[in-house]
């Protein structure tokens, strides 16, 4: 509606409503322009209603919206099926174009609108989120280990002689994989033991550094956000190395932006040291579905590069939904959730101690980790037998637990892993580990406790022959006596890796 | 409902009433049981009820939609917001393990199968539509430059040492990046001059081959689907001679599904030479919101070693709104789309020739090409006139029209492209095309065509000053006289490229 | 979007672009206000997206969607579902206020101006399709029945001694219910049988009129549409009639506005007559749910004098969805359906022709009815044996057809009417309906006659041993040695009334 | 999916994974399940995928929905445009026959089970919130209003010489004009002032009972939830006369629901004497659009017959959304906001208490009124400039408060109200009402607060030259200074009534 509408308003209604309706309309004028003009994360979240308004006004403003619109070109965002057209808003373009992923479409304003302003929502975001320093970001439609792969293939372009990439350990596929698929060879640097801990050997990528032609050399890739008993990467010492030795850093944040600690250390080492782009995945750090990142870093140009490399045009969904969402949340509802997280994987921990001790295990010393907590688990010959404990709790709904026997070695594209999943080729148990993250309840806190109990419970009368006890520590375990059932044989995440 | 449920429904209802809901309940299931048993492309297309009562169903299986579920884990598909969530129909969980892009998820055992299903469809239309001897396929959640770019990336892993990409010029960046991006060097084949039509130069190709190491060629990449006077690529004769000299061939398939012309060559190239890949865009063939491509091939393990490329998880968005298209057309309704678009081809043509005439033109002879027209425009020197015909056009809201001069040069990564835009170093005179695409009716067409001479009549008058007349072609044209109004300057892509 | 929003977009998008989305913009606004102004049902329809943009913009302007609202009534339309609020696009005040259904409510003017939308839409459908004559009509979230029962408790109102109600014989329950519910007494007017045909008996009603004290008697109630072999009352007679004799007149015309003829009667009823009222049902004439009808009359004091009878609110429900739906659909296609249903009325017809012959059955001749057709039926003496064709039809996916066996007789609050469902107290022959109704498709007819067939050949040789033969029209029939399967015990419309 | 379904998913999934599935299936039926069985309000509330998973599965028994259904009918509920359908969830058929609105209809199975497990969770819930004695119930689609002439025209089929109605005089017009709609003479009994509050005068109804011929009463009406400084009627004494006397006794306990003092008296007034009925909204107490109420009582046949009393269908439209609305919030989240409720209406009273002592106003004291609340106003000559101060307010987004002058004096249907709109023929002091609602929150209070104090000072400054002072209540008011703006006039709810 426009002025005109409200005069022709008046054959209807009293004058007085007239205006009213007017004002009301003004009021959410104001909050799209307020939005249009700070291009900041709103602290207070908006209602569904408002942002599916923003979205229809958005999608106006793309030409295949257009009442009287006639497409001639061989992409004219047409959409047969009206199921699809509604829920992609109607908008069919898609981001970029062939020149750069942010750049604005000229068949489509309104998705440019929109993914700008959904950059700048992250930008910020990110920033109040504990890195101030950030300078460029984008959002990806890609999830983190395709997007780790378009970074490294930007650094390429930049340095076409580089052939390795220096990766401190983590075991999760897709990061090793981005390095390969980018067509890079990986220098594997083992995390060091300490405690129960594993470390960063921060002095074996210093070594390896410097042994090594540095025009050879794309970056070192860190991690942050992992599961326990690893802990965050040193990122700043790694930082401080890069930066003297001018080698690229690219670190890996999946889900380090819910963690006051992890993103600390990023605005730290970008301090002190060198930090070219960290990735962030927008699934779980923003609860969307799977499909997007936030590309970051403290250099425009680089990041732009980035963007710039991606060739073509890209799917819009993972942004409309992170635009969304960031929206309906507002800052102060994601931070008290950042507030609830952190207080549940207090509970989290505390549930476990009492767990462990009442089987006669322990949970590990990993103050690195502020996320994930592992707990120990008594030593068997046969890693199907701890497979079972992650098969039956996934059976009895709880989904995330992952077990770790220590007894699994794989070769990945020509490179082994020993004890592939605990992230180091030796580490003394074998263990399961729980998370504590955005968006849990203090339920699923509670009754994970209490299945992992009636799980441990039935599991542990199953092993008693052959480990005896459970609840004696450090036993050697016969595993011929046991039976297996079928369930042992479920293929998962949850179990053994 | 289970058949407890229609137990239960006996106390609401006479039996008989029961028992019909029951059976109509079977005739859902029915079409849903075909579905999952023939893995076909149904004929007759799907109600939105239905599709939307099939991903219910589906989206019940993934974890994140279990009643009772309790996650732990770091990655949960956790949805904060509803219209998120709704907009998804739940599916949180995306594509994909680290190991594989059609690997099956334990934790999204629905979303899983709707993948495979969507695949399934998708071979089968590819089937249907004119290339029967595919032998796998899937759909990336990517648009057709960076689906591009993955086939490279997997090409380098099987040849390490390649190094050069020989690519038969098409000026579209995107086409030309996916091979920058992937870290290869394009070898770039100039078309040939044969009459208005710019045509392949398979001699030249086969020429470059036999010079180089066949070690260092990553593959030859053609193209089907293109703007006129472009014709599609003479894929076979390419096929036959990659085929003897044992190099690999990716075809850029981008709008051809909807040409019986493009599939055939494609056919028949997989039969009589080599063909390892072929790409079709979703949203130009199937009229879905960019983001897709079905990655099709002759071979199924190198089908697979693609897919395998993939590093993590990505989003299924692209996919779903594929599933959902396919199910709602059905594959008479696209056949008949189809035909139309072939009709609408020729009344294109037909008034194309006759607004030509009108104002002294006439159409570039192209027969190769059976999607894309070129209409004649007279010889300038300065190409801002000729950007202000597509402005004065997209501010008609006629969209997807292009101008070019061939007085524009351009250089992208360090490769100087002459006449860009025109596919060629010296097209002999300047054009504007159209193209007809399917979904197009045949009000686009009208429109497009009364708006257009009005379009012209205005432009006309404003260059006769200096090209005295448009109606006398092959004029020298002087710009100087012309007054630049700002809607010269948009800079889109109905412009001058 | 306001003025400043499109400033402020020019920090995201060139100018051009901005201009042209502005433009895109007042595109849609113009819609809007086009209908604002002009008061009428658009010729072409709208687009669902366009229509729920407008629901969006209206509902902005009822209080309980401004943003700043605060209510402290006991009435603020706060809902407390979102998937109530979202399929009720945020409108929750519903209709009318205390004193009239059709007044302005100042917590809702966006609901307000959407029904009066509406009545001025339904009130030019009405013009259009064949009663131009038409004063003022208003939407009613009533069904047919108790939308009569209103009017009737309005005539109360000016005529407070008036007890009864003349009311020429349809056998449907609602109407007469009507009636009852409303406090009068029905004077039944049996119709006259002209040959196959049943005919409205106006000398009765006349007589009748003549013989009672005319403040005894609210108004004479006649029918348009309904089942054959009944033919459309004879309006014109009785509303001159009730002019001679100044006596109200209500006329049911549930399902005639998709009829031509039904509306043309009531045209010239009310220029040679007096009608004061006449009823048409939303779902039946415009095919959305059930719930509403258009109370329309010539003159404006009565038919307002009906919407303030009704005491307080109501639900907005039917208005939505007869607002949508106008819009969605346009004049042009509205009268396209119409032909269409005209068509399909011969094509059912000639078909029904063709299957009585095959079972020795013939068509009822009832010029007087162009929506339903009877087919007769031999003559059994067990209304049970014909309740299985309808049950067995039913049962066939066949819903909507009627037999009548002219065997029972039924009392309704004391008036006894025999043979009910023949609107006759001694029909000669049993018979089964069916009509051709506005969204019927040719696949419908086809179906049904397929269908119908299969039925007729199963059902005659089960009663081959008692009605010996089908074939041969007029036999006397013996059920005893039928048996019934479960199937003829369906009690259900589709079965014998 | 049927056991076909998940033996077919086993091509697609490892079985352990189809048996999950499966799990995850039947946890979702057993939710339905569970309600058709137990059919009660459940505690816990079902998420929106639930409940449209249950409406999507009710609506697929509708014959509307079946695949292969053909109708031929007149009233097959066709659904012409997709938009409608949606909000529908494919419910076409509406609810009841002609006989009976409650009554099972044979083409829409699913809408007839969805209707009788509303009108059970219905039941369920007047029994949770404070009347355990309820017998029977239904939900009507129709508003209060309505509903209450519906049971008038049900006691006149009862009892046809009937012609009064007693009524317990409350200022609501629809409450008034549901008697005269309904054809009886309302007996109005003026309440009783009792120190600032007005009661019941019991005596005086008892009085007339006993003067008049009970044949010629239909009922008395009493009310329970109303506008401060009325009182919730003595519903009780009112019922002990009525049973008596044997005279009909109907309660309008509109938003008494959320309030456990209104739900008490009923219950205890159907122990000690007699109600025949009472009616609750579903917008004000359940928080859905304007359109039903719950049509309650003690005696199942009385209830049956006013469901009978009905002629013909209706509008499922307000059952979907109370159907939806139960389900969603489940009882313990009701009760939840019942308690809110409560602690609100403390908030609300103390800060009036201290807004009014700032103005030199008070509070009415009216502890037979849990709900609404009246705080004086200074005594003026001139209505409009009390009409202002709910103008002012509404303008500032404040809806719900009235302001009462009692210099109103109004004649509906012959019947004079002398100070309408405070229930009583002479009130001592003008005031202003607000009211503590469910679904209110505590920033609604806070901020209605804050905006009250801000519109009196303002509005106090205006009167200060005629009614000094505001602080001084009781002195003599001038009118004639005061400038009225143009804000004065608005007319509606929030003003003068």
């Amino acid at each position: 509606m426009d002025d005109t509408s409200f005069k022709l308003l008046a054959k209807y209604l009293p004058s007085t409503y007239v205006q009213q309706a007017k004002d009301a309309r003004n009021s959410q004028n104001f909050l799209i322009n307020q939005l249009l003009e700070k291009r900041k994360w709103p602290e207070e979240g908006w209602s569904d209603r408002s942002i599916e308004m923003l979205l229809d006004e958005l999608a106006s403003l793309d030409s295949n919206n257009f009442i009287k619109n006639r497409g001639v070109g061989e992409r004219e965002a047409r959409i047969a099926s009206s199921l699809v057209a509604r829920r992609n808003f109607h908008l069919g373009h898609g981001l970029g174009r062939s020149g750069d992923l942010t750049e604005v479409q000229p068949k489509a304003a309104g998705s440019s609108v929109m993914y700008q302003l959904t950059n700048d929502l992250a930008k910020d975001a990110l920033r109040t989120l504990g890195v101030p320093g950030i300078q460029a970001c984008f959002v990806a439609p890609l999830a983190t280990g395709m997007s780790l792969t378009l970074i490294f293939l930007t650094l390429r372009q930049q340095k076409p002689k580089a052939k390795y990439i220096i990766w401190s350990r983590i075991d999760q596929k897709s990061c090793f994989k981005s390095i390969i698929t980018a067509g890079f060879e990986p220098i594997i640097v083992q995390t060091v033991l300490d405690g129960d801990e594993l470390v960063t050997d921060s002095g074996k990528i210093e070594a390896i550094i410097k042994q090594t032609d540095p025009e050879l050399i794309a970056c070192v890739m860190t991690t942050t956000s992992c599961f326990a008993p690893r802990a965050c990467d040193d990122v700043e010492s790694v930082a401080v190395i890069c930066k003297n030795h001018n080698i690229a850093h690219v670190i890996n944040n999946a889900y380090g932006v819910q963690n006051t600690k992890c993103m600390h250390v990023i605005q730290q080492a970008s301090k002190k040291g060198r930090v070219d782009a960290f990735v962030q995945s927008t699934d779980k750090n923003f609860m969307v579905p799977v499909g997007g990142t936030i590309i970051a870093g403290f250099d425009k140009l680089f990041i732009n590069k980035v963007s710039q490399c991606y060739p073509g045009r890209a799917s819009s969904s993972p942004i409309i939904d992170l635009f969304i969402t960031l929206l309906s949340l507002g800052s102060k509802e994601y931070i008290s959730l950042v507030k609830e997280r952190k207080q549940l994987y207090q509970s989290l921990k505390e549930g476990l101690v009492k767990v462990a001790s009442q089987f006669g295990q322990r949970i590990l010393h990993t103050p690195g980790n502020s996320i994930s907590i592992g707990i120990s688990l008594p030593p068997l010959q046969d890693p199907k037998i701890l497979t079972q404990l992650g098969s039956q709790l996934f059976l009895r709904c709880v989904s995330g637990t992952r077990v770790v026997s220590n007894l699994e070695h794989k070769v990945i594209n020509d490179h082994e892993f020993r004890s592939w999943g605990s992230h180091h080729n030796k580490y003394p148990t074998a263990y399961l580990t729980a998370a504590a993250t955005i968006g849990m309840t203090p339920v699923d806190v509670e009754q994970f406790l209490h299945r992992l109990t009636k799980v441990l419970e039935s599991w542990s009368a199953k092993i008693a022959p052959i480990a005896v006890p459970l609840l004696t520590n450090g036993h050697e375990v016969f595993a011929h006596d046991l039976l297996l059932t079928d369930e042992y044989l479920v293929d998962q995440e949850s179990s053994v890796i």
